[in-house]
């Protein structure tokens, strides 16, 4: 294992990119990419020089359009393919005589339908030429900061109505890194993570892997500045050797979330036939995410939820949870989901219940406010009640971390005591989420506003528990690897919780 | 057991009702409470008749005061009573004199803080005086239909900024009731289904159940026309026998989907501070649930999405499931929910392949489309191509529920598809359920479509395939009752798949 991060520099960031079957006909793939980098060069985002490649067209989009690869004048770094399958082994072999540096073969038609050989052969071709390769039958990078986009997809449509709607949206810049060997699966999740406001620093697609596979982008993430968290999508791990030894290096700085597709014996046969996956046995997996200190997600909601969770918040010292509600019913659904992930709400130590007891008396509490863990603020809870009761958990050294249920339906609650608890919050290292349930007017503003203070907030309480048991489970296994102190240093050198959102 | 639902009607339909412990001093609950109805009143939507009690008032939002209840002119039918836990006593011996029907007491300082003996004072009273009670300790009765609504919670709320914003929305009308025991709970589901517009039918708040009680509420709900599914909130279950009972009543009939928390030790634990709930073993309410066919729901987020599958869908008759997608990964995510909830997934016949392949030779279906089960119709997917694919998995006997994934980002598919998909459902009695990832605005136009027309949609594959698996359940559940045919029936007459979300 000797990866260079250089070299895949070329693929986020580069100086120079042709896109090979650019076309001036809109819809098609070829037209769409190319233009995303030429709307991104004229806002000034994208900085390098942009070629399109098209034999027919003497210009495309205002750019002089070149006959072929080795014809475009000046250094080229990257090239974005998007010719049909028979047509690629030409163009690799033009690419390689220009010494490009990188190519991106969007075109599909290779080994996940059959065709080895044709895959073979582009694969000889870069090696000899030194050319690195994503996919083949991928999506491509998008990058948030550098502004190189190569999803075909447009950000809206045309319904047919003659309405413009937003379709395929890119997130705004953030923290959160996806790589994802479903196309499909990976443009979902740049319109779910645009849509709950979570930002992304970079997206990229395998494909076919036929040079660059997971363990090579883990380990260029690992040094990428941007990406705090890695969100990684896989139905198959190939090169597991590779895999462990890079997911063990990054784990220990950065979390990576995964999401496993295929656990079923049905699922690995669908899997086979979507990607060609040799899915293997699912305890494997299971053994090999818990070696390395990858976060294995249920589902697709546990993956996002998870990887907001990391994004925003230092992971947890130990496991026991102290919840904070308004709302009796869901604090008990929270204390299931505690308990049944391995987790302890325990009864808090008597100092705590005193301090608690002691406000009660005082009139800063409501009377009949329950403190044992739940602490049940009930109907009656203001925003000061909310501040001073979490003030008192985050400051109780035996709770690790804080579920705070603020349901904003009790009348005398005012929305300002997001700020306040989230002012509490930034006083201290300990993690805290938070939740809602509602999806009106409110509730929406009520998660939003937790989200951009940096506690991330979700719409049930199960789901803040376990994002919660996900910070508990990072804490603990950064802790047998002796990395936690390191880490949550560089959490906070980073930015800390309150600014890992940009707003 | 010998419920009479006429007796119940006071609750949700009363002809007249007074509200004792109304105010003109806005934000306490015996202002909102009296200001619902003399609203409802006003447009038309409440047609009984309303008094405000208040002996020191002369009016209150221009109706005529009363000192008490046993000064109201006429005949009353029910009283809503918000005046503090000590006058409560009082009140109901005059209501008792005059003659009450039903009383609902959201007051609370009852059993719920260790004050049993004025609980079973207020027992006693009702007993003698045959009064029905609601609560204490509750938040009452709302119907969509009868404008009776004593949420004290405003619908709208003014945030520091001054702007007005909504806060506790009261749901459209619709087919789903929701009886719970906990009230912030409660209002919180009424939140999340408006905002998913789920219509309701009625919603009923417990409290501390010191007459009315789950078993009674639920024989009511069997016979109310407007309710088709069942929704139940519990921490504990009191009277088991006749719960039983109707629960086995009501099941054959319309599905009751059950969320029981206190599932764990520290949950049964913060239930028991939270509404005194005896929570007693979970083994005991799964042993329950699946004596009675109530379909019990893992977290909260399973329990609305049952509720609404089962509020559009008709329940399966088997447990094979087909796949129809355009997207890979997600399909595989579908399948391995389906397979870990003991669903199938099998290998299509041998005809239906054939018909797909038949399909692809003719150009009307994706050449590289694989069609063993999932059906992946790929990137290139069209309209019509979900339009042909559904059909044949429709008209294929030996699947009993179809998941569509109808991912939106596919360039080529034009929004009819759900259309197309729905109008082949409308045929058939097949349940089917869909999926769109995404969370800007071609996703929620895509789901909120699907929903319209009838078709459940889900925002994450597991949900759908976990939607699909209630249905199924509870399927085979009417089907050992031998009371599926009958069911069916019933459902397609009272307005079939395609209505039951009014539009």
């Amino acid at each position: 294992m000797n990866y260079s991060v250089k070299q895949m520099h070329a693929f986020f960031n580069p100086s120079s990119v042709a896109v090979v079957g650019a076309t001036k006909r809109i819809n098609k793939a070829g037209h769409v990419i190319f233009k995303n980098f030429a709307e991104n060069k004229r806002r000034g985002i994208f900085k390098g020089e942009i070629y399109p490649v098209n034999p027919n067209e003497e210009s495309i989009l205002g750019f002089e359009s070149y006959p072929s690869v080795s014809k475009v004048r000046g250094d080229l770094e990257l090239v974005v393919i998007v010719v049909p399958a028979k047509h690629v082994t030409d163009v690799m072999k033009d690419a390689a005589s220009k010494r490009v540096r990188a190519a991106v073969i969007i075109s599909s038609g290779f080994s996940e339908i059959g065709n080895h050989k044709l895959e073979h052969q582009i694969q000889d071709i870069a090696k000899k030429g030194e050319i690195r390769v994503l996919g083949p039958n991928c999506l491509g990078v998008y990058d948030s900061r550098t502004g190189v986009d190569m999803l075909f997809l447009p950000e809206t449509r045309v319904l047919t109505t003659g309405d413009e709607i937003v379709a395929t949206p890119r997130p705004m810049p953030g923290n959160i890194a996806i790589a994802t060997q479903s196309g499909a699966f990976g443009v979902a999740a740049l319109d779910y993570l645009t849509g709950l406001q979570m930002g992304v620093s970079k997206f990229v697609s395998f494909g076919n892997k036929c040079d660059v596979n997971e363990a090579e982008m883990l380990h260029y993430l690992l040094y990428d500045e941007e990406t705090r968290v890695i969100l990684l999508y896989v139905e198959d791990i190939r090169s597991g050797r590779e895999f462990l030894e890079v997911a063990e290096k990054v784990t220990v700085k950065k979390p990576i979330v995964a999401l496993k597709c295929g656990r079923t014996k049905a699922g690995a046969r669908a899997a086979a036939s979507h990607t060609g996956a040799m899915a293997g046995s699912d305890r494997i997996y299971d053994a090999v995410f818990a070696q390395t200190g990858i976060l294995r997600a249920k589902d697709m909601e546990e993956f996002f939820d998870i990887g907001k969770a990391l994004a925003l918040q230092p992971p947890a010292t130990g496991k026991n949870v102290g919840i904070l509600t308004d709302a009796g019913g869901p604090g008990v659904m929270a204390v299931d989901e505690c308990e049944i992930k391995g987790l302890n709400v325990n009864r808090f130590s008597e100092e705590t219940i005193q301090k608690f007891e002691r406000l009660k008396k005082e009139g800063r509490l409501p009377k009949f406010a329950t403190n044992l863990n739940p602490v049940d603020l009930t109907g009656s809870v203001t925003s000061e009640m909310f501040e001073v009761a979490a003030k008192i958990l985050f400051e109780d050294n035996e709770i690790h971390g804080i579920i705070l249920l603020g349901l904003h339906h009790t009348p005398a609650l005012q929305e300002d005591f997001i700020d306040r608890v989230a002012r509490v919050a930034s006083k201290h290292d300990k993690p805290i989420v938070a939740c809602d349930i509602g999806e009106t007017e409110m509730a929406l503003y009520t998660r939003s506003r937790f989200d951009k203070l940096g506690i991330p907030a979700y719409f049930s309480p199960e789901d803040a528990a376990r994002s919660m048991n996900a910070l508990m489970r990072y804490g603990l296994y950064l802790k047998k690897k002796n990395c936690l102190k390191e880490y949550l240093q560089r959490f906070h050198k980073i930015g800390g919780k309150q600014q890992s959102i940009p707003v």
